[in-house]
């Protein structure tokens, strides 16, 4: 079947869209400020990514080697337009030689606009001792400057920065703007400056569209903090933070702006991390925004990106070759995010020393070895509709630690669908090895590297992956109308989630992958003062919770030394209605159940008063426990396998949508006992 | 000489103390959250950095497997009292089942406190919906717990956290505790909490000493951000934030406070990083804010500090062999920082590749080769003042870059006193090696490792290290009345700063470490909005600015994979008075200067309007310039050598006392073009 041929869900414009948002042709530029390098690093990485234009941020230039026209020719040579230079601070004065010098100072920046070839510049609302406060005087001021870009072809768009001296507002930069009244001058609204104060963005659909000269985007977690520290440290690409963008951009739109959509984002990660992934994300953030604002976003959009980037055929977002790409012009839809029906199987990459110790945990927790790969050393361990693929033939390389997820299975009724979305946004295609008559899912990378497949496990076509393995003898394995649903086995039902360890720099890229390629929302998060440094996690879920992904980060990188714990911890978490069942069978039956020290139900006691009998219970069988106004939480975790992998499982009681998060120190510290007791150390 | 028969000023307490501070004995202790690891690690840690006692912090023991008789003998064995238990939050409350519940987990938590061995427990404030705001009824559930602790033997310490519901200043805490006038009562007094909302420390005095059950000091950098999360990240030891805790203790003792001095720190760089480095930080700290605030610290602290730990004879602060040590009980006080004239040399050490680059760029900035050593591979490079070592002996393992700054020689009148002084501040002394007839410089290790030692060029001691070098045949080395210095050359005269990058987790350590053990105080600081990432600056210097060492980090520790700048750089500035007759030599000469791109220059014309003169010359010579309300600036760089140091060479203009931060973006991409041209990618 053709990919693109897809029926699925979303492919047109949701209904649902504000009839007033206009839907303007989708261009994308990005400020150079937002990612790490020197400019040159920066515009390869930009035009990569696929971005229509740049802002080219002054600094970046000042210490390049490469001159204004230099830069020029490269933009042109990578099909990248420059949309804005930036910014111009202080330029109203109440001091006139002050003023006079700020007039000067324009003109050398004219100059530079010139040889680059951009009609636009950003001034800043002024933050200097004599900055103006009167209305009119600071117009009749830009109006000036205005007179002067006017006769060279120029233009100003101001802007109101949240720290303004005087002008801190958008309304009030619109009112110095609107009397200033010259063709030359615009205002510039940046979606930070405008929410990090509060100010009602409904506003500027008063503005006519034509006088919003730029439009600059960022989001931001909330912060409780200085605004201008905020700013300059804190920012985050559209749909990573807590501003409502959509509802923003939507009143711009509605405006009547017809420019691109810029990124202007300052945020210490984006700032040191490799500078091509950071584009990507950046990218992927606008079509997010684009969708979440219009309803959609054109398919011919991912061509677009793959062929304006150098190494078109291979560059992010790029979609199957030309007869399955879609006719250019075509007004074909991305697929909406997929639907998810739970998990279709964890992969886990094993070798000689781990596989046999990961395989005698399953059987411990009650899995049975059912199937077996047709051609490759994959085995499938089933319990219910809980799956584990042990794969022997990958991993050492990537994944020297002896074991390690490698993939995740999500259920999907549209894998192909699933597959174009990702493509779209920018998830270009793992390539794959495909044995003659063997399924044929398709992968892509999470930001972590982990495989992710759209399956639909048991169908009669290229996504029923589970015909690939056959029976092992003797396993009660799936077969028949059950076929997909393993041996009842000790009672884990099914995987509850999938927890990985994100690399540093791409904690909150990975949290817009899964919620733009996979359509899984943060749903939950929290900070754990663990004991070897603060630990950050967010839990991105569908809305029925059948589907739940793990992100956790340390809040600073770890330092080299002094690292005693697990390093880069993976867990897979199975779900069951009856834990004491589980985990007495399990104690049975030998598993490497994580011993809680005798402190932690002392703590418990005192903190919750739980009833004495249940207290030993918990006691008896090494389970945590946690409640909230929701519902209860019981789980255990093994110990950990190969280095990193462990198992957890748990059961929820109500409605609890949380992970225990608060025991999680305790099972750090327990794993540390354990590597310290294996390591022969104290 | 006997090190302890030194007669430096300040080993006496200064006159200057204030009459009414009182000196208690030091007692020092540490909460076990400030430092990373599982109980175990930490109590150790806090035994070998000589704290006298610990508070434990209650999540800390619910994650151990040792029991708190465990944790008794352990730190029975290891020399530490537990001073603390800690927190017990939100006891009071407006629902009596919830306060009733609150009173059976005090019961519990007095069931771990006698099984620990411990008195005193934390109360904080409380925070919870059900907070009281009638003193006298938080007096009274405070009265009914001091009654369940008296009548086990156990007492009561109350604190206002900063942000608790109603209680959340000291001096309401006190009215609360002085109305509940039960003794087995008292205030905890926290310092963040009490400087962190502005009050007036100065009412502390009208406690009664003896109410004043605990002191928990921390220090802070300001910042204007909410104040929950201000203390539970950023949190400093003593003396490395802007708290002026000096005056703050000082009004504790005048109270008539008699415990222990005990650290409460909540950081997250500290929490993550070896904790047995982290506990001698922060003893250091606990050090110097004694001698800020009463004048002096017991030298026989030392000896104490070095048994109190296990391997007492190498631990931290251990001081030389009994015969040279002090005797017990002596009112010996610990030496005052030093007085430092200067830098004596800086050393780098090279291989066969970077000595010889090394050396050719040091001959053409105008400096000779005036001297060898007697026994080792290290040549003494002078000009006027300025003097580099260059080791080949040295530094392949510990330095595998090439090229390293290894040490660094301060000049002082007497060095023998610097030494005990920085042995009684916990830097242990470096084991050297030493010739016969050469002299034997002390030496400790800074927190980056480079060494430090104490010298007196040209004396006829110990510390005259400049006779251990040879006359090179035919320089115009050192000799006669000029002896110390070198040649004129090109007009160099003396070394201005050394910059060295610091291990990311041991930024304020440095600055502690420069403080307390040289007492060099942070003068200056910046954070630079760098190419590769944000980098942080801060230069601690002597008060006539003729030693200055910039001590640099990544505000976030960078990733690994993108990381194209030159990788922790250090370099060493000597200061002219004519740096544009050196900057002129050097070219001629051949010296590697780093080229300065032009649009640096068509920037510099727009911001500061200099004269066109003025400005040809710079660029002729790639200089750069900064200016400010105080002076000027003009410096060069040269290239990178060895793969990590560079040489600058700057001037001062007035009272400048910055060092051209703003354009060090500009020299790290010149860096960054110099190493990607030699690699030969772009």
């Amino acid at each position: 079947m053709s990919l693109l041929a897809s029926s699925a869900p979303g492919v047109e414009p949701s209904a649902d869209v504000a009839p007033a948002t206009r839907r303007p042709p989708l261009r994308t530029a990005i400020a150079t400020v937002c990612i790490s390098g020197t400019l040159e690093d920066k515009l390869a990485a930009a035009a990569a990514a696929g971005f229509d234009g740049v802002e080219i941020f002054e600094p970046d230039l000042v210490v390049s080697s490469s001159s204004a026209a230099d830069v020029r020719r490269r933009c042109a040579d990578l099909g990248l337009s420059i949309d804005l230079y930036q910014p111009f601070r202080d330029l109203d004065s109440t001091d006139p030689d002050q003023f006079a010098l700020n007039l000067r100072r324009a003109d050398r920046k004219f100059d530079v606009m010139e040889a680059l070839g951009t009609d636009l510049i950003l001034v800043c609302s002024a933050v200097s001792p004599t900055a103006v406060d009167d209305n009119a005087v600071i117009a009749d001021q830009l109006h000036q400057l205005a007179d002067r870009a006017q006769a060279r072809g120029l233009r100003i768009s101001y802007e109101a920065l949240a720290w303004g001296t005087h002008v801190n507002t958008y309304d009030r930069s619109w009112d110095i703007v609107r009397a200033a009244d010259h063709p030359a001058l615009g205002v510039c609204l940046d979606s930070f400056h405008i929410l990090s104060r509060g100010s009602d963005p409904a506003g500027i659909e008063s503005i006519p569209g034509e006088k919003i000269f730029f439009l600059q985007l960022a989001d931001a977690p909330f912060m409780n903090m200085d605004v201008l520290q905020w700013s300059r440290h804190y920012r985050l690409f559209p749909e990573q933070g807590t501003f409502d963008l959509p509802a923003f951009l939507g009143h711009v739109l509605t405006a009547g702006y017809a420019g691109p959509l810029s990124l202007e984002v300052f945020n210490d990660v984006f700032r040191q991390s490799d500078p091509g992934r950071a584009a990507v994300d950046a990218h992927r953030s606008l079509l997010a925004l684009y969708e979440s604002t219009v309803g959609s976003v054109p398919l011919d959009r991912a061509g677009a990106i793959a062929a304006s980037g150098p190494g078109a055929g291979s560059a992010p977002g790029s979609v199957p070759g030309p007869d399955a790409g879609p006719p250019a012009g075509s007004a074909r839809q991305v697929p909406a995010a997929p639907e998810l029906g739970g998990f279709a199987f964890a992969e886990l990459a094993v070798d000689e020393d781990s596989g046999p110790a990961v395989a005698a945990t399953l059987r411990a927790l009650g899995f049975a070895h059912t199937g077996q790969h047709r051609s490759k050393p994959v085995q499938l361990w089933t319990q219910g509709q809980a799956r584990v693929l042990l794969n022997a033939a990958r991993g050492l390389d990537e994944h020297p630690t002896g074991a390690a997820v490698a993939a995740i299975g999500f259920e999907t009724p549209d894998p192909a669908a699933a597959a174009v979305r990702a493509q779209a946004m920018l998830a270009p295609l793992l390539p794959r090895r495909v044995g003659a008559g063997e399924a044929d899912l398709s992968a892509v990378a999470a930001p972590d590297e982990t495989s992710v497949f759209f399956c639909r496990t048991g169908a009669q076509d290229a996504a029923g992956w589970i015909g690939d393995f056959e029976p092992v003898a003797g396993a009660s394995g799936p077969s028949g109308p059950d076929e997909v649903s393993g041996p009842a086995g000790a009672g884990l039902g099914r995987i509850d989630h999938v927890a990985l360890t994100q690399p540093y720099d791409r904690f909150d890229e990975a949290a817009l992958f899964f919620r733009t390629v996979l359509g899984l929302p943060i749903r939950h998060s929290s900070e754990i003062a663990a004991p070897f440094g603060l630990v950050r996690n967010r839990t991105a879920a569908n809305a029925d919770g059948s589907v739940r992904i793990g992100m956790t980060v340390s809040v600073l990188r770890r330092g080299g030394q002094w690292r005693p714990g697990v390093t880069d911890p993976q867990h897979v978490a199975f779900a069951t209605d009856d834990i004491v069942a589980v985990a007495r069978a399990a104690a049975a039956a030998g598993a490497p159940v994580l011993p809680v020290p005798a402190n932690y139900y002392d703590d418990l006691d005192a903190r919750l008063a739980l009833p004495a009998d249940r207290l030993a219970v918990l006691r008896e069988l090494n389970l945590l426990y946690d409640r909230n106004s929701d519902g209860e939480f019981w789980h255990f975790y093994t110990a950990v396998l190969g280095g990193r992998v462990f198992f957890e499982v748990v059961q929820r009681v109500g409605d609890y949508q949380g992970y225990g998060e608060v025991n999680s120190p305790v099972r750090m510290a327990a794993h540390r006992r354990q590597r310290a007791a294996v390591s022969g150390s104290s």
